[in-house]
């Protein structure tokens, strides 16, 4: 027996659910699904609606998230989890999260009748993935695994309205439990986690692949704020070898990383750099004054832990070496650093031997942070297929072809049944 | 007969003058002497005041500038013009413009009694050097020459408190002269203009010269704002072959151009390049957002007209193969250009055979602007000293020895006389 991902019912659900949440989100612009919110209540609610029209199982966990199964599921051994989130940026696209959930509810349906052919599978639309809300990424999956700090519960709404653990309470969430760290699910009963998610850069589109395997979720070490302090002075009169231009020392460093990242990408190393912040004081900047002070921000991201750190290394040494150089002084705030995550091995195997023959399934990292990380550095075997996507994230312009994610879809329920 | 620049009568008389103005502009930081303003005024009435005590002869000229000389002088041969400015930026130091009026005034004391043995010589306390006031600098010497653009004018106050016109006339300038352009001196009458002034920059404290030749004024080409335009994008997701980094670019072309700076004094160019404004967008800059447009300034100066318009070719030249590298585009404003001047050979050599056997007496290029280009741009052998200053200028902690300054005077009574 195949899996039908091509029927015309399942394309038709699934273009009707993200056409019907879509309307119902829809903020003018994109679509708004506020994490804890009134978007996400909306999302999670429609999809809740849908599931009950198609005789779906239904139920919500302490955190607040939606479980969706096949009734007649009564295998007790160890399920796969397959979701992603239900939450959106502000005026963001209608495809990033989304997409996963309906990928999980559509295999679900197609497991109908035949369900043993494959391992007990559960459909998990998880809420508060978002940062953008209040200003912590994966609300959802970490407060279900125990993880969430408890300090991340009284983090400010983004406009100073409430704090998180008050939404939390409002959608039902048990945030006494929450913040006890208490896992509100036995990890020991999930046997991984796929996600299906939209690609959030532009390689794909680029490259020509419309589906691609995730190798890793890359981790990143960051500074939100270093100053390079240096001397100002006048423009004319001060001549280079007495000058201590902070603007300059900051060009050479990111000239030197940037050539340094040039070429471990050569040696195939997974990196990106980015200094997305940098400013001369606007109080007391001039064109005829030496900049004496610059601020600016340092981002690396890498799927490998040794990766990060040895370029961060890098970075401070290169810094050192500018300060003997050109006698300015660079000031760092707190370094922060988010793990990288590794997808499993098996999961990738099995997916790549799960493409048809006429099918290239390339692999890559994702830069972008997703909940399968949450998973797979909790110890559950994880994978994810991405979807490409044009235009980018987090704006209303995403778009996603229908045939792409019948692809994606296709394939995953083909590793899964190992059809 | 020798000049006795070291004598008891002329140091005190030069440290009481410092002393008094000092004290009668003081702002509580350090001096304040607006142009055409309450504090220029103040100056020049107590230096006008000081002239009249000891005999001198003053008057103003159609431009609020104030000229000393010996009454006893009638020879009607050119002159020689010695002077600086009596105004200063706000919160200013002490020495700036008023050292070499006070010097002026020392050489003219000097010369009582036997005054034929130099040519005659007159002091010119100039108003209105500093742009900071109305924007624009050398007000009172361009008035002067019949050069200031009529539309300077209508310049606001940096309080945008009236117009310059306005401030002109209250200190009793001949505005409508000034309008017309008219020369307001001969200029077949000025045999040279020479201008003590303390250096801006921190070269002769450094090498430990306490006066120095100033061999040119040097000119700049200016941009106030370049945009480099790039593409945004999420900081994980995007790879370094599809990025548009707009700071990226700006780091590579300052590198670029810093080398080359280095490369170009090693083979003996006089050159000082400076980006004072450099900055990511603060409405949309984020910590993980790639940079797609980043506004910086970029100003060169020289005493030579090709090295300037030379470096800025490359400048242009480099941008072009940034953008073709790394898919950015540069858009530039208005070009501004400022002529170099260059100093008198003939006063230099006067100047270099005028010092005692036992002094070094080094040449330098002049990075900050002094009236002596306006006059020497007009085609008046023009010559300035540099005396050795701590701490930069425009600031309350300007620090000139005595010693020094005395030092920088007799140089030049000596050049005057040939003694």
């Amino acid at each position: 027996m195949t899996v039908c991902a091509t029927s015309v019912d399942t394309r038709a659900l699934a273009q009707s659910l993200f056409s019907e949440i879509r309307e119902a989100t829809r903020d003018g612009l994109g679509v708004t699904r506020e994490s804890y919110g009134a978007g996400e209540n909306t999302a999670l609610r429609i999809l809740e609606d849908r599931a009950e029209e198609l005789g779906l199982g239904h139920e919500r966990d302490r955190a607040g998230n939606l479980w969706l199964s096949l009734p007649e599921e009564t295998r007790t051994e160890p399920f796969v989890a397959i979701g992603s989130h239900a939450d959106s940026v502000p005026q963001g696209g209608n495809y990033d999260g989304l997409a996963g959930i309906v990928a999980g509810m559509l295999m679900l349906l197609q497991l109908r009748g035949r369900h043993e052919e494959a391992p007990p599978l559960r459909v998990l639309a998880l809420r508060g993935e978002e940062s953008a809300w209040y200003g912590k990424a994966y609300l959802g999956s970490l407060s279900l695994l125990g993880k969430l700090p408890a300090a991340t519960l009284t983090r400010p709404h983004r406009d100073g309205t409430g704090v998180l653990g008050e939404a939390m309470s409002r959608c039902g969430a048990d945030v006494e439990a929450i913040q006890r760290g208490e896992p509100l699910v036995d990890l020991a009963h999930i046997a991984a986690y796929l996600e299906l998610h939209i690609e959030q850069g532009p390689v794909m589109v680029n490259r020509g692949w419309p589906v691609a395997l995730v190798t890793g979720i890359r981790g990143n070490v960051r500074h939100n704020l270093i100053r390079c302090i240096g001397e100002t002075g006048h423009s004319g009169a001060v001549p280079r070898w007495l000058r201590k231009d902070a603007l300059l020392a900051i060009a050479e460093l990111l000239s030197r990383m940037d050539e340094h990242w040039r070429v471990l990408l050569q040696m195939g190393m997974d990196l990106v750099m980015t200094t997305g912040i940098c400013s001369t004081s606007a109080q007391s900047h001039a064109v005829s004054v030496i900049p004496g002070e610059v601020a600016f921000s340092f981002e690396v991201r890498s799927q490998d832990t040794q990766t990060l750190e040895r370029f961060y290394t890098l970075m401070r040494e290169e810094c050192q070496a500018i300060e003997r150089a050109r006698g300015v002084r660079f000031e760092f705030d707190e370094r922060l650093f988010t793990e990288p995550a590794t997808m499993d091995a098996g999961w990738l195997q099995r997916l790549e031997a799960a493409a048809p023959q006429d099918m290239k399934l390339e692999r890559m990292a994702s830069g972008a942070g997703h909940d399968a990380a949450v998973f797979a550095n909790a110890g559950v075997p994880s994978a994810m297929v991405f979807i490409r996507n044009e235009n980018g994230s987090h704006n209303p312009h995403e778009a996603m072809d229908t045939e792409d994610f019948l692809t994606g879809v296709a394939l995953l329920a083909r590793a899964l049944t190992g059809a």
